[in-house]
């Protein structure tokens, strides 16, 4: 075997498989490597015959394939599967060559996978990958991160199996050091929570306030989709609506109780670390544990009852409110994982390109969607933007949609529809453009019971304890928090 | 110095030194050490003059003037302190003497201790103390877990300095094996932070959409505080609105950026952890974090508008209803911690008593309540009750309150005030509540683009997948997560 090939893939499932795949159509010479030979030997027989992908039984005839600086990417199952494998694989190795992760690992696993390998002398790279094995197989976003010196050898590669936008930019661009492509992989899929809860709070409005039969919300949500929301999720949510087998519409008899993998949850508790306030993802998250225990709401349901509920209302005076409010609640969804990502650009010292990140998500992975060319236009506009609400574009648009989004919540807060969604978006809206808060009593009730102390209004940076009670005490406790 | 001593307590700061008199005024013999020895020469020659407290400037005094076996309590900072005082202090124990953290531990590191301890034949306990430095001088709720071995040595001490209900019995009980001592007392504190929201959003409420004043504000919590709400945090929020200091009031001084120690952090995300939707105070934790940002919320008041507001509402109209939701979201809010609490005892294998929780928040601690007697009492009917909204008292409140609730979250969304837990806890209501939410058809979404497959409503247990796009694909990815 001449040492001659461009990269190697370990891990043949079928995300590995289409990304070699994918790779080979862009005329680079791929290794594929599975621990388990049978499994290559299948794929060689099988999707890669006849084509210029090499197959490797071991891991020394792999590294011997490849030309230097060896660059090798681990599709395997995040956690300790890849630890394995790198233990493996670096005594095969020479200072200088590329590992990369493209699994969904946590981005503090990446923080310490960069540091070990940079301490022996390789290069790492941590790429969020998605798109699905759609994506993985025609164009997916790919988020890679890591020691910038492998950059230059990724970039070819990387750039032409990558989504493309509309424009023909490549949805892949180098996101920071560390960890940082896969923390942003991390928001990505959080984000991704938050737009199919929203999605589905839409459906649950126009199925039980409105009354609309499947063919009904698959022509709304296919209208929405040649609109301002014009996304992959909205495109697949007309699908799945329209979607018949035997006769029946296949999304009704799907049980109510929704899975998850792990990224939203992470991304909710990174921003309780950070203290971010994430509402929105942190309540999609929670939607999806609270459908989860099916058995119990079933239970509950007959015993809780709701409000007495009227007439459907009419889908005309509702659909375009419907909409604005999913609008509305979105932006508000982005805002809050932008304003994580800076918060952890910060926290980890990662240079973040925010529109380039925008144009990374713009094609090719879940959460794609026309939106997201008005983000990277604010970021390019002014890349030191503090918050998206306060870009032109989003400021004039939740004005133009906050009523809409207020008369949606009223009327299922008072039907008894659950949008946790996007109510705690609008309680966001409402926290954010509010010079004052009720957190000066707050703060008071913690100086009154565990002398916390507290600043005041006047500007001054002091801290002040009231002798609330009377008893002369003015020691702050140094055990009890609050 | 003779070995007569009944317990030693380590740290003397302002609990540690209130935990001491306490005890004494029981009648116990306390030993008084702080690593700075100045620190024990001034409390012994101040607070603890004339008292039976013995200072010990050594840790070797210390345990040489302890009964065996030998109870000593650690109120030093949470965190490496602690390890640092055990490691000093177990070269000089015996095996069966007993080691209490009563800091506010991370649940997880009194497991690692719990385990450590034990390994070298010690009785490791770590429990909650909760009521502040006045809780600690007059009667603190105190939730001790870990080795039940130590818990006959301990309780005399902990039962008699532990706060008291009406009806005597005392706000202290054995919780648990490990770490559920710390784990209660981090769900306490998740539980002050969303009553503490909840208050808060109620004042803002009547502030900003009554257009009420202090003295109006302090006297509606005033009435409040002799009905149902009775309790510790309403009672101090009406004397708060009603100080006044050089002629105005102390509460509109107050810089409305609201601190955090990190126990409700904590909680939000063990709720993530396990997957239980703890909506409300995960939105508690998230308000004090938008709060935080004052500058950016004053200069997105200036390029963010709310809805046009008309005339402000009358006080008759508003205020029994306000408080009914309150309540109603405060039901909710217990509901969701209990529910951390039973999914906790599922994961740690612990043998948690619901009933005995209530009665150790009944008193000492900030989230004392009358409200905590129906906790009680629901649990005392069915210790193995599955959620708390399925008791008849809980269930015929919640209907009973939730037309007014509904009413002021709506009136709220209309009108732009943020109330973010309010909401949340209704949104979860009326899921938990529905036999059938729209998790569906994101199950569908998931199956589309993840081949994630997903589980039928005919009730068999198989898993599916539908070819939505007609690839034929029917790989399910081991990479992707959704």
């Amino acid at each position: 075997m001449s040492e001659s090939a461009d990269i190697a893939v370990i891990g043949l499932a079928v995300m590995g498989q289409n990304l070699i795949l994918n790779m080979n159509d862009h005329g680079y010479k791929v290794v594929a490597y599975n621990r388990t030979v049978e499994k290559t030997k299948a794929f060689m027989n099988g999707p890669a015959k006849d084509t210029a992908i090499i197959g490797a039984d071991t891991l020394e005839a792999l590294v011997a394939s490849l030309s230097v600086p060896r660059k090798i990417m681990l599709m395997v199952k995040a956690g300790a599967a890849i630890d394995a494998v790198i233990a493996d694989l670096t005594p095969l190795l020479e200072p200088g060559d590329i590992i990369i992760d493209g699994g969904n690992s946590n981005f503090e696993d990446s923080e310490r996978r960069a540091t070990s390998l940079h301490d022996l002398g390789f290069l790492f790279v941590g790429s969020g990958v998605s798109g699905g094995e759609e994506g993985a197989r025609n164009g997916p976003s790919l988020m890679p991160g890591g020691h910038k010196a492998a950059w230059p050898h990724l970039k070819p590669i990387f750039q032409a199996i990558a989504a493309k936008t509309d424009s023909g930019e490549p949805c892949c661009d180098w996101v920071g050091d560390g960890g940082a492509g896969h923390f942003v992989k991390m928001v990505h899929n959080g984000i991704e929570y938050g737009d199919m809860q929203l999605i589905c709070e839409a459906y649950d409005f126009m199925k039980s306030a409105i009354g609309m039969d499947n063919e009904a919300m698959r022509q709304t949500f296919s209208n929405w989709n040649k609109g301002d929301l014009d996304s992959y999720l909205i495109e697949i949510t007309a699908d799945i609506l329209g979607f018949q087998e035997n006769g029946g519409y296949v999304v009704d008899t799907i049980l109510d109780r929704a899975g998850q993998k792990g990224t939203g949850k992470w991304t909710g508790i990174n921003a309780l670390e950070l203290g971010i306030p994430l509402t929105l993802i942190g309540e999609a998250v929670f939607a999806r544990a609270l459908s989860a225990i099916k058995e119990e709401r079933v239970n509950a349901s007959q015993i809780l009852k709701g409000p007495e509920v009227g007439n459907s209302l009419a889908a005309d005076d509702w659909i375009d409110s419907l909409g604005q409010a999913l609008f509305a609640a979105k932006i508000i969804s982005y805002t809050q994982g932008y304003m994580l990502m800076r918060a952890a650009a910060d926290e980890y010292q990662w240079d973040l390109n925010y529109g380039a990140i925008a144009q990374m998500w713009r094609g090719g992975c879940i959460i794609r969607s026309a939106f997201l060319d008005d983000i990277k236009a604010a970021y390019d506009k002014n890349p030191a933007l503090d918050n998206l609400l306060l870009d032109d574009y989003f400021r004039d648009r939740i004005h133009e949609t906050q009523t809409c989004w207020r008369r949606v919540i009223g009327e299922a807060t008072t039907r008894g529809i659950p949008v946790p969604a996007m109510s705690s978006a609008l309680s966001f809206y409402d926290g954010y453009r509010s010079a004052r808060l009720p957190a000066n009593l707050l703060q008071a009730q913690r100086d009154y019971f565990g002398a916390h102390t507290y600043q005041k209004v006047n500007g001054d940076d002091s801290w002040h304890h009231t002798d609330w009670i009377g008893s002369g005490s003015s020691v702050s406790s140094s055990t009890y928090d609050a």
